[in-house]
C-alpha cells in the first residue's frame, strides 16, 4: 500500500501555491501560480531521481527507469492547473498519485520491468483557454499544435505565448512519447460514490461534451427611453438561451447535461439595453445520438429565439469530445486491485473530462475514481477525506505496478 | 438666435476628449478623461468672462452677472460624463448649450436683469456610480452627501476618492445656491420626435424609475458531472428574472419599460456552474402605481424563481426616482419659446432620468428635448442634426432669457 500520509502531505503543500478566497485554489493555466506548482513538482521529481522532460505544449513527464529500458512505459498522472474557483484535489490528486506510487516503489525496493512515468498535462480545466484538455489533445492528435498555441483568453493573451512567458515551452516534440499503457486517478467531481458508500469507481465510459460559444448582437440603446418593441436586446436572447439550454438537458436527463457557466454582456451599463452578449454552452451525455440531438435542437432554438428578438447570432464550437469507452484491459487491471485490495468498487461512467479521454485513442488507458464530498468539485468547498485518497492511490499504485511488471 | 455652427464646433471638440471605439465616446463619470473634459468646459467659461465655482460633489457652476446682482439667477445646464459606450450629445448639448447661450448674450450685447449659471452636473449617468442623477440629488436634498461619497463603482473604488483623485472636489456647500428656476435642454433619446417630424419636445413630465440590485446565491459545481436535479445554478436564476423582467415590462406597455443591462456571474467559468450573479433591473414608468406594482411582481417573481432553483436571494434599491410634473410656468415658457420661434412642437414625458428630475423639487424647472437619429441613445452611434440642436438652443435661450429678465 502506498503511505497515505506523505500524499496527503504532498496535497496540503501543492494547496498553499495559487490560493483561492475560500480555502481553495485559483492556480489556473499558465499564470505565475501554475510556473511555481510546476518548480514544486519538478523538485520532488529530482529528489525522487527520475527523468524530466517537458514538451513543446509544456506537459511535464518524469521517468522512472524500468529494468528494461527499452520497454514501452506505463504513464500515469493528470493535471496541476485548476479552475477559478477550484478545489485543492480536482486533478492534482492524478499527479501527486502517481508521484506517491514512484514513491512508494522506491521505500518497497520494487523495480518493474517498463519503466513509468508521471504526468502533468497543460490546461486541462479548459477555463482560461477552451477547449478543456488541450495539452493532452494535442498530443493524441486531435487537435493542431500552432491552432492551441493560438488560442486566446478573455484578455485576448495567447496560449503560446503565455506558456513561454512562464517558462514552461519545452523542446520535446508532442505526442512523440508511446506507451505501454495510461492510467488516471481523479476524485468522481459527482455524488454517485458518496451516495452509495463506494470507496473505488472503476471508470468504463466517459461521457461526450460540445461546448458552443455565442454570440449575439443587438442594438445598445437607452433603458429608459427605447419603446419595448423598439428593443433588439442581446441580454434578454442570452436569458433566454440559458433558459432553452436547460430544459433541453432536463429532457434528456439523467441522460445528460447541460448548462451555461460563462456570460458576459456589453457594454455592461445598468441603463443600457445589452447590445452584445457573449457566452459558452457547455452539453453532455455518454450517449452520442442524445448529445448531436440535444446540439441541432439548441440551434434550431437559437434562430427561433433570435428571430423574434431581431438579433442576430454566431455559433462557434470551442470544446468538442465524443463519448468514451475506456480500454477493457486496463479497466479490468483497476477492477482487479480494487477486488484484491478489498475495497467496495463500482463501474462508473465519468461526467467530467479529462486528459484519459484523449489519451484513450493513442494508447490503452483507464481511470480510477474516489468519491468527493457533496459530489461537489468546481468549488473551493471540494474536499475528500485521507482514506479516500490513500484508496484511490492504492489501486492505482496496483493497478499500474501490475501493468508495468509483465 | 443662437450661433448654430460655433455651437456644433464646441460639440465636436469635447467629443475628441474620451473617444469611444465606434465615434462616441467614453467619457465616464470621475475618469481621467471627465476631468479632461471640465478642464476644456472651464476654459471656455473663463474665456467667456463667467465666474466659476466648483461644489463638494463637484458640480460645476459658471456665473454671467446680471444687471441685479441680488436678483436670483436662472440656471441652465446638464452633464458632460457620458456612459462606456455613449454618444456626443447625451448631457454634452444641454451643457454646452447653456455656454452657447451666453456667448449669444455677449454677440447681441444682451443684459439680462437675472445672473445666468451654466452648470455640468457630476455623474448624471449613474453607469460608473449608482443611482444616475447623483451630484443633483444631493443639491435637491435626496441623498446625504456622505452616502454619495461612499458609492462605489465596480472595482470598488469610492465615488469620494475619485473626486478627490481628478481633482474636482470643490468647496461648495451643496445645495447652497438658490435659483429662480433650471432650464435644461437634452436630446430626446428615445423615437417619438423624429418619428412624428417634429423640431421640439416640451417635456411637461419624466416618468419614475427604480433600479433593483439583486445577488443570487446558487452553488458553485461542476457542469459535467453535477447531475441535474442536483443543481443549484444562479446562472439559470438570473436568465429567469431576466425574462420576468421583460414580461411584466410587456404587461404595462406602452405605459412601461424594463430591462437588465447589468450582469455579473461568478466565477464565470465555462464548466462550472454559477455559485453567484449580481444584477441590476431597471424598470419605469409614468405611473407611479404602476412602478409600484411592477416592482411588487418582480420581487414576488424572484422569490418563487429562487424557490424553484434553491437558490437564495437580496434585492437592494440602488436608484429610485418618482414620476415627475415640471413646473408649468418654466414648461409654458418653453412651448412659447418654440411658437414663437416658428417651431413645430408637442408636450411630451421624458423616457430616461435627468437632473431637471432632481432639480424640480428645489426650483421651478423645465426641459426642452430635441429629437436624434433613430430615438438611439446611450450608444455610440448616438446622432444628431446641428438643425436639431440649432432649434432646441434657440428655444433654450429665448425661453431662459425670458425668466432672466423680468
Ligand atoms: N475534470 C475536469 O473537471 N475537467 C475539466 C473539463 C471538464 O469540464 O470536464
Ligand atoms: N438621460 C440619461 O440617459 N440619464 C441617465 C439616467 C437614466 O438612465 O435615465
Amino acid at each position: 500500500r502506498i503511505n497515505s500520509e506523505r500524499l496527503w502531505d504532498s496535497l496540503m503543500e501543492m494547496a498553499k501555491i495559487g490560493p483561492g478566497i475560500a480555502g481553495g485554489n485559483n492556480r489556473q493555466t499558465l499564470t505565475d501560480f501554475d510556473g511555481e506548482g510546476r518548480h514544486l513538482f519538478k523538485r520532488w521529481c529530482d529528489a525522487a531521481g527520475l527523468e524530466t522532460g517537458v514538451d513543446q505544449m509544456g506537459t511535464m513527464f518524469a521517468r522512472r527507469e524500468g529494468t528494461d529500458p527499452d520497454a514501452l512505459p506505463v504513464y500515469v498522472g493528470s493535471h496541476l492547473d485548476t479552475q477559478p474557483t477550484g478545489g485543492k484535489f480536482d486533478g492534482v490528486l492524478g499527479v501527486l498519485g502517481g508521484l506517491e506510487i514512484i514513491r512508494s516503489l522506491d521505500d518497497l525496493g520494487i523495480k518493474t520491468k517498463h519503466p513509468i512515468v508521471v504526468t502533468n498535462w497543460t490546461n486541462e480545466e479548459g477555463t482560461r483557454f477552451a477547449p478543456a484538455m488541450l495539452a493532452s489533445g494535442v498530443f493524441a492528435g486531435v487537435h493542431e499544435q500552432d491552432w492551441a498555441y493560438a488560442r486566446q483568453d478573455a484578455e485576448g493573451k495567447r496560449f503560446g505565448d503565455e506558456l513561454a512567458r512562464i517558462g514552461w515551452k519545452g523542446d520535446e516534440k508532442v505526442g512523440a512519447r508511446k506507451m505501454k499503457a495510461f492510467f488516471e486517478l481523479h476524485i468522481e467531481q459527482g455524488p454517485i460514490l458518496e451516495d452509495e458508500g463506494i470507496d473505488i469507481g472503476v471508470v468504463t465510459h466517459g461521457q461526450g461534451l460540445k461546448w458552443l460559444e455565442v454570440h449575439l448582437t443587438g442594438k445598445e440603446s437607452h433603458t429608459g427611453s427605447t419603446p419595448m418593441p423598439k428593443r433588439r436586446n442581446a441580454g434578454l436572447g442570452m436569458a433566454r438561451v440559458t433558459e432553452l439550454v436547460h430544459e433541453i438537458a432536463m429532457d434528456y436527463q439523467p441522460d445528460a447535461v447541460g448548462a451555461i457557466g460563462h456570460m458576459e454582456a456589453y457594454p455592461n451599463s445598468r441603463n443600457i439595453i445589452a447590445g452584445r452578449t457573449v457566452f459558452t454552452i457547455d452539453i453532455r451525455s455518454p450517449n452520442k445520438d442524445v448529445l448531436d440531438e440535444m446540439d441541432g435542437r439548441i440551434r434550431a432554438g437559437i434562430k427561433t429565439i433570435c428571430e423574434a428578438l431581431d438579433i442576430s447570432f454566431e455559433i462557434e464550437q470551442v470544446g468538442h469530445f465524443d463519448p468514451v469507452t475506456f480500454d477493457e484491459g486496463c479497466v479490468k487491471a483497476i477492477r482487479d486491485a480494487a477486488e484484491r485490495l478489498g475495497y467496495s468498487h463500482r463501474n462508473i461512467v465519468s461526467g467530467a473530462g479529462h486528459d484519459a479521454c484523449w489519451i484513450n485513442r493513442v494508447a490503452p488507458t483507464a481511470m480510477v475514481m474516489c468519491p468527493c464530498v457533496d459530489g461537489l468539485s468546481h468549488n473551493e468547498a471540494e474536499e475528500i477525506f485521507p482514506e479516500w485518497a490513500a484508496a484511490g492511490c492504492d489501486v492505482l499504485f496496483h493497478a499500474v505496478v501490475e501493468t508495468a511488471v509483465i
